[in-house]
């Protein structure tokens, strides 16, 4: 009987869990469909179904969750936009009552920063953040060996701090947020703006603007269009302007890029290690390595999860 | 024989330390011009042999120190601009070396967030920040019950925290810092421009530019001067900027202000409060306490530097 930590994470869309071991393997894995469960409680049950009929070998020591807005302190999902359940949702007393064992309760990107402390290249870092740029910005900040949850165990926002005063409205009701630039979203309006104010030459022209995805601005760009390697330029610039106010406030060893958007590799972290550096205070210059996560893209948020799992056991 | 640690501010200007028990009582205080000492061996030796003759009844458990860009990790202050000494000065180990006890060095503000947790009016809280607002802008940041040192040891800079991207230029080599908008030069700028800009009247017409001070401004304001308050209210906006910054990383309690423009009390208080809270993200939104420090402003940086030395004794 192996013994292993449940780790989950909850997507508006997708609810991707697996068991883990100790040593960061994947013994099982599952996924289904959030919106399929108009309770926590259902989805509980399934997950805790799946795993009786396919997995009941393994022991499972603990849980760890990563869904949005999950608060450390109390185990709730507090008020997510993007998920059906409203209100403050107990998820950690959910799943006790189902599994019987520990279960804590984070957001995505803390439990990702857990994962990489755990399981990822930065091992033993005392020092680092997370970064996670996907439809949304999230960050996980390791300070001295563990995670800045702060006093409403909700702390690590980076995307929601202001790079551009007068600058795009955010959903969150905020103008000027991090998350408005440097999310797959934000990505494509800098390329729409640089499409509007340049007259750079771009195959990106061709394209309708609803059709325009990160995933083709970054394909435009490794085939050398001028404006979309613009894009990314820019991209770069917002992003360091974050990490930089980042480094000035926690002075991490590391910064660990993750999510959609990091996946566009040196074409993005070149560019931002030089804005970095530029717009960093001396003391800090030089001394914050920026890269690219070590786990594997697919496995990141459930891994991270597990690592919370395994931590609090 | 009374037992106490001896803490020591080093400013540009004037070091000032003092004697202190371990709950807070001034037992003996002293203060030496910095720039008399062309080593910081000296100033150890001037101060030794000051106990030494107005205090040798009481006994020392420990030293801590507050200095500019003093480094926590290697005691030594790094290239402080404002110091005669240059380079990296290994502080703590020249203080150990005259004492014989055990020496703790860091920054005057993350001194000041030790002295509130062990001796102010936060007693006992976790999470909060302690941000001065004088000459310079220092900030120090209490996690989990920690002082957030960060990698190297010089973590919690939000003076130098980009607030306008295309704004004034910072003698640090950046653009735009909180604390070009915030220290007592800053409110000067910042009152100037309004001068230029608005045609309102003031009697701060009536002075001449390089004799207006934050206290002259300070005033002005209390006798109802509507340009004065203007520059309050903008200052008060510029300051809720960099603090809405430090909260959605850092989730902090409370937030407290020291150092000379906080003197201002309600005039710069009231209006910082109602635009963080404007500013902040909906899940932080009057979560935070903003006040000023309950400790003597003349004490704050001795308490701080002893509060540090008596916590790593």
């Amino acid at each position: 009987m192996s013994n292993s930590v449940l780790g989950i994470d909850i997507g508006g869309t997708n609810t991707e869990f697996g068991l883990v071991s100790n040593l960061g393997d994947i013994l099982y894995s599952g996924s289904v469909k959030t919106r399929l469960f108009d309770s926590p409680e259902a989805l509980a049950e399934a997950i805790y179904d799946d795993l009786q009929s396919n997995a009941s070998h393994i022991d499972i020591a603990g849980i760890g969750i990563g869904a949005p807005n999950g608060n450390f302190h109390t185990g709730n999902i507090e008020f997510a936009p993007n998920l059906v359940w409203k209100g403050s949702v107990p998820l950690a007393s959910i799943f006790t009552s189902q599994f019987g064992v520990p279960v804590r309760v984070t957001n995505d990107a803390n439990a990702a920063a857990m994962g990489e402390h755990l399981f990822g290249s930065v091992r033993g870092l005392k020092d680092f953040l997370v970064v996670t740029l996907g439809t949304g910005v999230g960050s996980g900040f390791m300070v001295n060996g563990e995670i800045l949850y702060g006093h409403s165990g909700m702390a690590g926002e980076l995307g929601h701090v202001t790079i551009e005063p007068n600058g795009r409205a955010c959903p969150c009701g905020r103008i000027g947020c991090l998350e408005r630039y440097t999310s797959s979203i934000g990505f494509k309006i800098t390329t729409s703006e640089l499409l509007l104010s340049s007259p750079t030459p771009s195959v990106l022209r061709d394209v309708p603007d609803a059709e325009r995805s990160a995933v083709s601005i970054d394909r435009a760009a490794r085939a050398g269009d001028e404006l979309a390697l613009a894009a990314f330029e820019l991209t770069a610039e917002y992003l360091a302007r974050g990490l930089a106010t980042a480094v000035a406030i926690t002075s991490p060893e590391a910064i660990i890029l993750c999510g959609g958007l990091a996946r566009a590799g040196k074409l993005l972290l070149d560019p931002t290690e030089k804005h970095l550096n530029q717009q960093l205070l001396p003391i800090f210059q030089n001394t914050v390595k920026l890269i690219p996560s070590s786990l594997s893209a697919g496995n990141i948020a459930v891994l991270g999860a597990a690592a919370l799992g395994w931590e609090h056991r």
